[in-house]
């Protein structure tokens, strides 16, 4: 490491946050700002980047789906998003040449995963997953300190659960799949079908008793393919005050007290709050300052 | 590694195999023995074992769930199983007592995936799951080398399909869960529901189909969930003519070339055959004599 300042990104589809740090959980600086067009943002980032001082390395992590394939020649782009205009977009290589520094690159969740790991509600597990709830499902897996990336990374939300008795006719939002967990349980499809955002309904609403299955039914998929000690629940969605815990029980009546290693099967808020996406951006600039 | 023999065993419900080899892949004797009452089944296993010449560290693949944290006092015993007089069983500190020899132990299915991420149908890729669909149905998964653990080792039999449609009626036969994966889609359940194994009924009977769909989901979830690169498919369910075909095309139907990395994701049968869970154990041996 040198004296430079560690960069992060955190690139959402509806706003990028940006900080610089000397540490990737002592934030100096921090700067928002909405997502547009590609080419708009991307240089609306560097310019506040290059206000900040010099840089010694810089993380990104991205919506997705991304090329985590350090041998592709699309590497840190975004791939196949429904996103309008931002398939193909070289997030890595852009970064790269405009500061000469290295790129650390993951997805938003893996990078949430990794900081929650660290410095988060990890702190003592082997193993956590991330899952954001919001305009999409996402989730991201740290294994012993790092990422799980296999053929490319994980795609949480694409799973099927099982249709709720009281929902069984809403189509789901997805446009890959219908009524894949996220087009089930994402913020559009909550607001598609009850005409609302999830905290804005009442709590005798039945809405939260479905939402709170299709989340438990991930939680539990979560643990008994991966036997992942804690899963930190993330995202707009989860602001809905009693919902963490409604999820947590209903997680609970699923497994049935089966799971081994049952009382180490965490469910958990971001201990981070709003800061696991720029500390997990901070902390791949520093994996890969320091590779 | 000094001159001994890697002695390896792979504990199943109904059957133990005892292996003896030079390395993992180099099988020198073997010999299966009936799964009877624990002392019996240990005390028989010893006696061959004894009879093959030095040990120089014994690696143990053993049915679940165990017990695997190095920290606890019954590690490397069986925990809560539902077979009879199996509860507790201190597989490890018997055997490690016995030989005065290092031991290795893990799951068979993290055993069998092991053996296929380092000898079989994993080669070439960075993660591996192996799901066995027998008795009953059980998955472990292997990342860099490693087998997952977490707080404990994946369950991955015990998620929650949605039901096929032709396959509303039955309750399932999973003690715990009723219609979870294993208890709709293993030997058993099938047995149960339509009076003989898969592989007996004609291939236009229903089974085929409804079996195939929930495997299918089984694959699509620990993809979307861990994006393991290969899914080997064994145990005696997977030997059904045309059925590990049926699930790929299944899988692929669901997934309606979604998930990123897709052409890295596939699905196989065991290369080694047989021998997985054999390998395997001698590999737990291997890796713990180098540890």
């Amino acid at each position: 490491m040198g004296n430079g300042l560690l960069g992060g990104i955190e690139a959402g589809g509806t706003k990028f946050v940006l900080a610089v740090g000397s540490s990737p959980t002592d934030i100096l600086s921090r700067h928002s700002i909405p997502t547009r067009k590609p080419e708009d943002t991307l240089a609306e980032a560097a310019e506040w980047f290059a206000s900040q001082g010099r840089l010694e390395a810089l993380g990104i992590a991205s919506f997705g789906p991304v090329d985590l394939d350090r041998d592709s020649p699309s590497w840190g782009s975004i791939t196949n998003t429904p996103k309008p205009g931002w398939s193909g977009c070289a997030l890595a290589s852009f970064f790269g040449k405009r500061f000469g520094v290295p790129i650390g690159f993951d997805t938003d969740v893996n990078g949430a995963a990794l900081a929650e790991y660290h410095f988060g509600a990890g702190r003592d597990a082997s193993s956590l997953a991330y899952v954001t709830v919001g305009t999409g499902i996402g989730g991201g897996l740290v294994v012993d300190g790092k990422a799980l990336h296999g053929a490319a990374h994980p795609e949480m939300g694409h799973i099927f659960p099982r249709r709720h008795t009281k929902d069984l006719e809403f189509a789901g939002t997805c446009p890959h799949h219908g009524d894949c967990l996220e087009g089930l349980a994402c913020g559009p499809a909550i607001l598609a079908r009850w005409g609302s955002s999830l905290s804005e309904l009442p709590l005798d609403h039945v809405a939260h008793r479905v939402i709170a299955d299709y989340l438990a039914q991930l939680c539990h998929t979560i643990f008994a393919t991966t036997s992942a000690e804690v899963i930190v629940l993330g995202g707009g969605v989860m602001g809905t005050p009693g919902l963490l815990e409604k999820v947590n029980a209903r997680a609970r009546q699923l497994d049935k007290e089966y799971l081994p290693g049952g009382p180490k099967h965490l469910l958990a808020a971001p201990l981070l709050g709003q800061d696991s996406g720029a500390v997990g951006a901070l902390l791949l600039a520093k994996m890969t300052s320091t590779d």
